[in-house]
């Protein structure tokens, strides 16, 4: 039950090929055929192709990439009843099996036998059909484009942080790291009830990207005390929340000095090796640090905000490549220009 | 320490004069005196006028009415450190008494004994001058008007319902009762992070009211079925919170139609007597109920919301009055045209 | 895939037969094959016996009864790996659809598909085999018996109720109504953290039953006043947590002057009709109603507290039948003797 | 309004003398005096004693010492209106100011401005008599002993951990670390809802003093790996709670190996310097991190919890001094013998 189709594929680190390649072609009874229409560029596609490797996962086989995808339902399994043939879909790229305790306590996110697309040995999607299951494939209303679908993938871990942090409405949160993860989880962070959102970094150009929208501050590092900053906007308390997305241990440091009493950290950077942290300092004040891995459950939420109006990811598209192009596409993202956020490939 | 200002005074049910009245004039080394702007008039100031009582609470004796206030600061008691004459602020009408096991715990606004403005036998504040304690009063930003300002305690209602429903980035609300309180509730979802909400009532000009605001989708009951509109919205699920704020019995039959397994109620509206309520069928879904009293460390929060922008108020002040009209503004508030949603009263 | 053995049949309201049955014999790779030892008799056993019915659930064909169960594995699903033959367990008689949006929250008992044994037309367990996914059968250790292990099922009903209310450390509980159910919450309430439980009901014997167990305080709610005798334990402040296990209307009439501000009630007991609720009254103190559906997730913490000695459910275990004596044992549960409290019946 | 008084005053570093001093004795309106009648010594009195600082808490004129305390009132404010002469009471050692936003909050332990009994340059109670607000004092039941009494201060410590945990009942945690205060956290952890509490620590001595307590299970880390005996009792799940008691960095790594998906970590002993922490590792498993600071509201409840026989202080009162011998009391306290608990001081 498998058959040849075109697809991206990463023949090794640094090799890609956009060749034909043997994929299955089996449509259990709860699934959905679809045609992709748009795959975003992910960091971690580009990571595998210049490293070969990220952290225990590393590719010894043609391994097809993308995860970030939406496309339209040709197919589906016989017990599939909330999809229909035609309806355009974005997916969730993580397959957790069902039975286990972390699914079935509803935190399927932290199953450790999730088959997750494009982390190797599993295949992507930049190919023009994939196999999926229904339940985690999400149909997309008419006011939002197969662009935008492709987007509800790094959206999530913006949301999945807005969510653990358990916003109030009108908070004040501080995101450090302005880089595309920071700047979907300022996003976030501003549509799921803080008041405001200052983005802290020293790369100018992600600032200016970013600061284009309501509500998001910016704070150049190369300039301005994070810190100072903080006090003033907040009168001497200190912010609500920080997000730290940088994974740089700087960032970490002096830390408390940012939030208020009973403050939260979110931690969504990863950083590559332990941060020291100074746990006495933070008692004084009672912070708690939160984690974050992926998304569970935040699909519909994100394409509700996005249909609403509430939420707009189009600006952050920054160029949309040919399927033939694609080669071209992860070359050009793997320069990680300034003015470079999110790479699409349309189908 | 009392002085002789004029004031709007409610003499008795039905009577109101705009007169001298005595005012303790003792500034506490922790207050501010306060130079009144603009006062808002609420539904209780009305009731007060109108019917003589609310609840317990009954006018025996003449009283200044007004509780939605701001104003500048021109005089500072010795212990104030946060405010300094010629600040802006809004106050918060009631004053706990810091020492309750309630204060204590931070749920002052649940303390028994505290001294609310315009509640009987407590003055109000429709009159140029005020002391307040300055922990209560709260500065306003340069791009809050004192309009805006005065429009903060209603607000600070929505506030404290949205932050009690626990709104997770993303959620579909439900507000039934499209009256003041029930558009600021609104408003308060949506800046804290519902990505929509359906506002239901059977008044056609308090719906176009509110559904100027993106985000939130009128329901007319007269043509409407909530349940159905809810169950096409949300593909069958149901909505996450319903705000129920008409305080009609009616909206509390069926509830659990419109709500998704383990949502949430809140109830905001007060019927006048006990409602039939099925707890077996709401058990069928887990569903909460939870109330809300006034509101408590919303005052800041609310400002931050507005000074960012994400929640405007202006487009419900649907008139002001001078201090010399202010019978005239309460014989109009007496009156509840469809059209009127919030007077005020500049001084 | 199915074969004949004996089992306890309703046959239709009011006629039980101990005999032969058709029942499934087909065993799924993630099932296992139990050998019934202990089944307890559940009130909703009896009242399908005398009423024929539950709400929408009609006996209208022959049924099994009985899903308060514990066995030994006697085979295992090929997919099996955490439990091998020998093993003795207890099991979740709900066996939710595990692609269903409530499962995969993780709220699989809210999962409207749910199959839940001896509820029609689904057969229970009172019979000497039963297959049943390993995944909702939990090993008992060996401190815990099988008569224990068939008590999980309605200890975890107060599990449920325990873990929906938040307890914080040294809470003060009131639950109203002294049946089995009541009783199971007032343990798993005091397990789960509460300093004291006051156990309020009509009915002498249950009280005299439930209140052997340290922590619990019995209210003869003949000579006693509730409020007052809350009142005089907290000074006035009121009870943290009200489970109300009765169902009672009359038990929800001034339930806020039993509660302190900001008080939460768990609504356990299941009143045949909608009950007055005082919205008003409980919005002066920000009580919260939360409503509890049998149970998710419980099993492994009742065994956990039951085999650390934290918790005895031996006392309740009132008397044992043989299942040669089932339709007497049932006869015996029909009568409601005050002193019974759970009647079970050995394999 | 100052009397003098005898008391233990720590004059300097190393320099204790039993001594007459002068100390306020002026009754606020919301005060009571209190005649002391059991004073514990705490690990930070003794500190104090041998370093003269802690952090930047620096001993630099004659100070009394003493902070866990419980007495008799034998004096009331006029507006003390729940205590009245010969109330039996034991005291939170820490004054806020109300009007701080932490206070308002309800999070006085994080007032940046609060007073504490016995840290510099605050006098403490080792003293016959000490002046304290109303609201700070709490009664003792008749079955609470002055001795119980002046171990709620420590006990408090650990109630504040075991709230900020949000014990599900049932739970199984872990504590790092089997002096006092880890003693304190296993016990509330117990009496808050775990089903089980593995202490682990490198002293038997410890150990065996804590192990005596039912549902307390011994690690000794001499011979037993922690991550193996906890894979081994859940299941190879891990544990829900892990409360880090020892201060040491080397209890920080693999700590994500003892911990279940979306588990918490508790940091209540306090790290001398930063710790190396793996974020992106705790981020596998979206593991939290939560500190404390010192309690608020814990006294009530860990008196409820004494009261009604839950939680027995008594065994770990390993001595009691009268205040004769104080100096050697903390002459001994300063050796830290392994079968050293608490000592008290009885006046």
């Amino acid at each position: 039950m498998a058959n040849s189709q075109m697809a991206l594929v990463l023949e090794r680190k640094g090799k890609l090929s956009l060749r034909e390649i043997e994929l299955s072609n089996k449509i259990g009874s709860n699934d959905v055929k679809i045609a992709i229409k748009v795959v975003g560029i992910c960091g971690s596609d580009v990571h595998y192709y210049t490293h070969g490797k990220i952290g225990p996962f590393e590719v010894n086989a043609p391994m097809v990439l993308g995860h970030e995808a939406a496309g339209v339902v040709v197919e589906c399994g016989a017990g599939v009843d909330h999809l229909k043939i035609g309806d355009r879909v974005c997916m969730e790229p993580g397959i957790p099996t069902t039975l286990s305790k972390a699914s079935r306590l509803g935190i399927y996110n932290l199953d450790p036998d999730v088959v997750f697309w494009a982390t190797p040995p599993v295949h992507g999607v930049l190919t023009p059909y994939a196999i999926h299951p229904a339940a985690l494939s999400f149909k997309l209303p008419d006011n939002v484009t197969d662009a935008e679908g492709a987007m509800i993938e790094p959206f999530a871990v913006g949301m999945q942080a807005a969510a653990k942090a358990n916003i109030q409405p009108g908070d004040i949160a501080v995101v450090t790291g302005a880089g595309p993860i920071g700047t979907m989880v300022a996003l976030a962070a501003l549509a799921g009830g803080c008041a405001t959102v200052v983005l802290a970094d020293f790369a100018k150009p992600k600032l200016d990207i970013a600061s284009q929208y309501q509500g998001i501050i910016p704070c150049d590092l190369n300039k301005n005390s994070l810190p100072e900053m903080i006090s003033q906007l907040t009168g001497g308390w200190g912010a609500d929340i920080v997000f730290e997305c940088s994974g740089a241990a700087a960032a970490w440091k002096d830390i408390d000095r940012i939030l208020r009493p009973a403050g939260t950290i979110i931690a969504v950077g990863l950083p590559i090796s332990s941060v020291p942290v100074d746990i006495s300092t933070l008692s004084t004040k009672e912070i708690q640090i939160k984690t974050v891995f992926r998304y569970a459950h935040q699909y519909e939420r994100a394409i509700a905000l996005i249909a609403s109006g509430k939420v707009d990811l189009k600006p952050l598209i920054t160029a949309t490549f040919s399927f033939n192009e694609a080669i071209t596409a992860f070359e050009r993202a793997s320069l990680g220009l300034p003015d470079d956020v999110k790479l699409q490939i349309a189908l």
